[in-house]
């Protein structure tokens, strides 16, 4: 089956698009139908798929996250052990539970079934860089 | 690949059960053994998977969700940007991102592999009445 | 296709692993390629992909969660109306909505393309002990 790890560079916490990448790949597998699977190997970032017409809705979708799990340094947050990472580290644990670490989308037509408004995502937690790797698996 | 689009009319936030349509599509395929995916091609309804007993978990499910999510009209949720197509829209594509865009079930003897009290949802975060739209997408 | 149920017996709230098992089972099916659901058969309990190096990820995990969703007993779970079975029922519902019940792990070179950190653990929502069914399904 096609599969192929796709490597995405993060510059901050923030909704970094991939939809033309798992476009591309379904496209080149030569598959009319099928499912195709995204999965996110890491633990501190996930994976969301979100309107992508409004950038409005990406700016509030990541103040909702850092409101409901601010930074460790934040005095709400002195119940946290983990902060040998740094104050963005456990929170991106957290918000990477809260979401999701694969989707998987039906393939027709030689095309990902994804509704009009709907853009696949990588969630980036962390504060620094980052270079994350999603795999992609295309099954019947 | 067996594969169909299911339409579900929704008339205001709840969860609708979809559990027999997706049974009898399995059923319908004649497969002994495979994968359901199931995928919602929309962003401010999700999926869920959740106990089909005693309804006072669907209502408990729903209270927690508008508790954690307020509408945007709440003076709490003063912080939200995007608030063109009402108080019910940021808060929606909020809950949907705290759950879940598609879920796979395995089948085996035919019949999807839930679990005794576990029945299939739309969850509708939207005020207004909606056409849904779900892929049912059975793999091996 | 290959396809197993897991059980897990659970002592408690916490993170059980079984990496191992769900490896051990795809080793065994001698394919190479392909693609790993898990799913779980309850909705009191869910699954997660969390880091496996420091414990004090899980420890910090749990209790943002219960600090989320404090038990039924809490003066500010008044409102939760489904009480017959405990305190912490109705919330184990919660936090399994929040997390996930099934996921699909890629499978390249006969291994799961988990991240170095990633672990695949039960997530048991609930106080007392319980025996837990896991589907494990590999498909092409």
């Amino acid at each position: 089956m096609p599969q192929t790890i796709l490597t995405l560079s993060t510059r901050g916490q923030g909704l970094y698009e991939f939809t033309h990448q798992a476009e591309a790949f379904v496209s080149a597998s030569g598959r009319e139908e099928g499912l195709l699977t995204v999965f996110v190997r890491h633990t501190s970032c996930s994976l969301l798929i979100q309107e992508n017409a409004d950038p409005d809705v990406r700016t509030d979708l990541l103040a909702f996250f850092r409101r409901l799990v601010p930074p460790a340094s934040d005095p709400d947050m002195g119940w946290i052990v983990h902060r040998a990472e740094g104050p963005d580290d456990m929170p991106a644990h957290i918000k990477a539970a809260l979401t999701q670490v694969s989707i998987g989308i039906p393939v027709a037509d030689g095309r990902l079934m994804l509704g009009t408004w709907q853009g696949l995502y990588l969630f980036e937690h962390r504060d620094r860089p980052h270079r994350r790797e999603i795999v992609l698996h295309l099954s019947t």
